[in-house]
């Protein structure tokens, strides 16, 4: 099975805030792997790898960093696949350093960026399936599906919530 | 011919902000569309924009809003397009309140957002244009020629700049 | 018996900061239901809910959310009735970016917005029924014992805390 | 005629920001009156001020102030009527000092709070049009017109940009 | 014995952070008295404290409070001794909301304000004594004292840390 | 006439924002003297005024500062008067950094710190006045005709404003 | 052995912060001294340690502080050795206001600033090896150890992520 | 003559912000180069200058970069020399990004970052003066020399603004 999304980190302490994309790749049935790169310790092995990704047939590459977080912008400037941003909360600043290091981005070299730690390892996930549904009309009937199941939950949610609070007094 | 991306703005007032986004899908031949269309003023428009989008042929959207920016976000509720979200500084708060309000998005519904303003305005249509280059090999090279172009001019910046200021004293 | 407020949380991850707006509600004995409506999981049903709401009696919308918290907004866009948001501390940014989310509404579409959390849960409900009694003065009658019951609460505190720490040396 | 709404700045310079609020009062016919009572300069006015408010037949207090902007709350403190907050900008903190003065209220003392500026001062006037509407059916139906006219603006805009950049190249 | 200073803060739940201002003034054997006055929710026997304060032979009023902490500014509003500040931290915002809310006092009515919380509560006492030691030379002979002691045991601190950790390796 | 103010500026550049304060002290005939004294540029000379100025009878030290504004702290090291902090705009950060250089003090070194700038510069003025007035009837009076002038001032400016907008339609 | 580096802190709270540091110039075999030297609580002592610190042959200065951090600044001001500012996260500001302090200072004395808290630590000691290196080949072949030893922890964990997750489903 | 300080920039419109680094360097007779290296759109350049440093004789590296600013973390991650970085303020948040994107580097890879803009330019050129004068005792005596000019040009400035302001009444 070809690779289709790289998921790269700057530190294994990012693992937990990233299960969320792993799960949600798995449940797309979207190969991925999964890599420790870091930006500024192990740079020529991030940049090498952002080289060959296309040659492997890589479509997509997920980056999550904290602090002073390069790795999606390095990343960004050694391919011309799309490069999504995570920014982790792993900082005395709540992960605003990583969403400022990975957004500001200069005009030439885009980086798609999501919500800071867990709430935005889903998403990236889910952003890359969509990019990847632009070609691919079986991941785009699982995002059909996936929807209609995160919007059945809520309404399962706002029925629970309903019995127990609602029409009161 | 068949507009692919949309770019959609949710007041006329962010157009100064959006020229490095049409001249860059322009320059790229990407077909586009520039609408008004506010997730508060007109979100009827909106949200049916955004369903049919997929039908017309439309790969992308591009959102651009600023204060508490829900354009981008009310386009990813009612389509499984990708959405990028460029915050536009046009309040008080320099941006920051349309940047959170277009990044910070909840798990399931996800958002590519660059940076506020002009710069994220010029890599919006490159990120656009990045997803469509996953199927689209012509878009691919003409990213290859971009980038070089856009190293050359840098590279042209370091020679004007080492030639006036270098090696002193 | 007509429900006067609705309650309205993007999450049901939200309730529980939202006891004291329920209690207070309860406490003034109006009416409420409280339902989980979300602007991006299920935009559909926030936006029906809102168009109906003045049809089926309901006075005035809360609404309660955390992140990119558009739901206030959005339910704002499509009814006529005030709507009052609670930004909800659910990300790394303490509140801010619900804040600002919610506060920072284009001229046209306002949101009263009140305190992140459950600082703003129980104003939340008193600002309805400050809207409310406008043109119900039994309500308003309520409104003066609450505030004479909490300024007397006030002095209890201050009569244990002078006479704890009072007058010293 | 009698004063349904009173808007009370902390000081004249806030004026400019307030046109759209006196603009907007005058277009829904609604009589206002405008003051400028200080918290900290001319408290006792402030004070006095909100206590006869209902006495005098006044519904809404729209209060605007900068820096520490404690007018609102004060208001809101002598009175029982709903009070909405203006946060101006007139600071070197761009009106962030405003903004958490003013809506950070503690459990019980609620204040409407509305975006920053001249933002904030034509909703500030829309939000107490909504509150009296509640029991003014013909404010209600301005409010239609108010709301269907807004949404022509932007639908005229929409068709201004699309005529020059939509659909290209 | 006459109070001296007071020490007001507006609810009983900012005690803990207040007791290094409750210990230094004891160690400085200034008379105080703690009082709980609430800007919003009792803000007449604020106001009356306030006026009464120099009648009673209070020299110096010191006030902490969290949020939209208007406390020490409607102190200041209602009477010309000096008014010292303390920001209280909580909020979801840290401490932010308040010290915005007490430092930035509009031209003509001050407030010193000091650090947030405990680091402020022990400031707050010794820059009201250093008001008072002005004319009381007592007092000031005390706060040498107090210094000679501060940097004593910074000083011991400063051995204890050179003998295990200096001169290494 | 002995100086019993000093206004001490970490550079000249800061002059323009502390004409308010000279011009407070001024009015009230409090005998002042303006330097410039840096604590990083010309430390020795800071802390040497720092420490005479008790001995030249100088009761209250003013200190104005931007950036790492570390003026205030280090007089306060230095000294056991009473320290007024103004925290200059002189940055990109508009003067956050030099509020919370001037707040943030520890524990044992009170600065009383006033608003960012031209708002803080009159009421560093004032406190000050207020600090010397714990002994000092006749400035005490002073103060009693100042608030009455600027509660007047704020008068005049609701009539005009009540003049030309109050009562509409 | 004579001391090479000073690492100097405001208060022995900041010692547990600053563990990485210590075993970095320990692993490096530089002789260091730790000290807790108050820029406020102990003035004179640090000054004099800034301005003795060359005669006695130390190189570079590394100063640790929170809050209202000033001492960095103060020994920059006193000498003209290189000086290390590690801003502590010890108030409610998260080290914002520490960084802030630390690193906004005025043209003419530099500090060099790392990140705020452990991050910072271990990166001070790093700085100042590279500074001292400059003119000591034995040192900057360590850091060369040094730097391999950490590229070939990040590749063993990448291994160890890449062997759980990688490549899948 | 050898290059012993590379300033480099990541975009030549940075330039206006450096002047006060190049003319400290020329005035210090410190041979040095001006480049134009960006860290996204010419990587391998920046990447190699970094590598080749020091074999040309570079002694230390100076960033200045805007946004997501990772122009001094690139070359600190694939250089040993000490790196220093300006972070510019080029963006719509005044520099804060390029603060945090340049100072909050993880452990290993340190950049000693000074202040936003033109304060942090003039002060990048005296930091690395410091550094090369640890081994370099001529530019050790033009730092004395320099630091007694700024302290005399402070001194007259004092003298102006007593002349101008002192002792009034």
């Amino acid at each position: 099975v070809t690779t289709r999304v790289a998921v790269i980190m700057g530190s294994d302490s990012d693992l937990a805030q990233l299960e969320g994309c792993f799960q949600t790749l798995t449940e797309f049935e979207v190969p991925f792997e999964a890599r420790v790169l870091s930006a500024h310790r192990t740079p020529q092995q991030a940049i090498e790898f952002a080289r060959e990704a296309k040659g492997r047939g890589i479509q997509v590459l997920i980056a999550a960093a904290g602090g002073a977080a390069h790795l999606a912008g390095t990343l960004a400037a050694h391919s011309l696949l799309p490069v999504i941003g995570i920014p982790i909360d792993s900082t005395s600043f709540n992960g605003l350093d990583a969403l400022l290091s990975t957004v500001q981005m200069p005009p030439g070299i885009p980086v798609a960026t999501v919500a800071v730690g867990k709430l935005g390892a889903t998403n990236a996930a889910l952003l890359a399936i969509q990019m990847m549904s632009l070609a691919d009309e079986a991941l785009y009937a699982r995002l059909e599906t996936y929807r209609a199941k995160l919007q059945a939950a809520v309404e399962a949610k706002d029925q629970a919530v309903f019995s127990k609070y609602g029409r009161r007094p």
